[in-house]
């Protein structure tokens, strides 16, 4: 008896272990597409140099505005949540103003597609009021917008997305100087 | 005598056709690059749907300005001098706002160096009075501007171009069912 449930015992860490692996192989294929050069090039040398998208106030979700709702209590499973709602909007915003063949259409219908499996179905699980509040907001019809540059959205969908993955994940972020980005150590990095 | 005076005509008539032929080179040239479908690929499908740019009144030259001027008595030559200051006004625009790496570029940039070798050095040229107005109210200073779509711009660049080259070199321009344009018979390309 005490054998069997060794046994169930094992298959339930690996199990979960297998779990965690899956999900960071999306993370990780997510990371690698957000990586600085194909930033630099979808977002930025593929677009006219004074472009702008109007989008809204609650659409750019900022490491600041992070470490501002960890303080107010919201768990990093609501921020995650948060994170992709928001960034599934600046997506589409973006594959909106796009011509089909545009050279940034495919990159940006991919980000989409691998964002789709980050996004879990329902809201239940937000119990946080501010999140709650947020996601109300962002549904409403509003007149007030703000204009970004493509590659500032984009960059900080990548800066937030690698907080709250980062450390589960092991992500890298190879040196892009001109980006002021932290460098993990090779040995942290993926294959 | 009369035959070096027949020599002499002959190498006159032949030089001058020379001339002709060298000058209707580039212009097909010009007019291959500024082909539809080179136009709708490089200024309209690898553009954001909803990107202008903001130029002068006087930077929009239509074919129904050229018939207005004529009818005022403009010359051919006067007309194509105005018609090379506006575009090259407006190529320079568009590169403006282009960076190195976008796939417009390169496009635009050829099209600058081949209207380039169109521009006589000199203004002497011009003695109409509405012209000259143009050409210092271009230069001047202002705050009132449209915003053109890249695509519209080389459209009207390509249509006047067209209106005042197409009989003396012959330019074809095949069928594009979306822009309405003429078709020429196909004996009528240039090869």
């Amino acid at each position: 008896m005490q054998s069997q449930i060794v046994v169930f015992l094992c298959i339930l860490v690996l199990g979960r272990a297998a779990i965690i692996s899956n999900d960071c192989k999306t993370t990780q294929t997510l990371n690698e597409r957000l990586m600085y050069d194909k930033r630099l090039i979808y977002m930025g040398e593929y677009f006219p140099l004074d472009y702008k998208i109007y989008v809204r106030y609650e659409e750019v979700l900022r490491c600041q505005n992070i470490t501002n709702l960890i303080n107010q209590g919201i768990t990093v499973k609501e921020l995650r949540y948060l994170w992709g709602i928001v960034n599934e909007r600046v997506l589409f915003k973006i594959k909106e103003v796009l011509p089909g063949r545009h050279p940034s259409f495919g990159y940006i219908t991919d980000l989409l597609s691998i964002l789709k499996s980050f996004l879990p179905e329902t809201e239940h699980q937000v119990d946080s009021e501010i999140i709650n509040e947020v996601l109300v907001t962002l549904k409403k019809e509003t007149e007030t917008r703000k204009p970004v540059r493509p590659k500032a959205l984009l960059d900080n969908c990548f800066k937030v997305f690698h907080l709250l993955y980062e450390e589960e994940c092991r992500l890298c972020n190879p040196r892009s100087a001109s980006e002021g980005e932290t460098f993990c150590e090779s040995s942290d990095c993926y294959q």
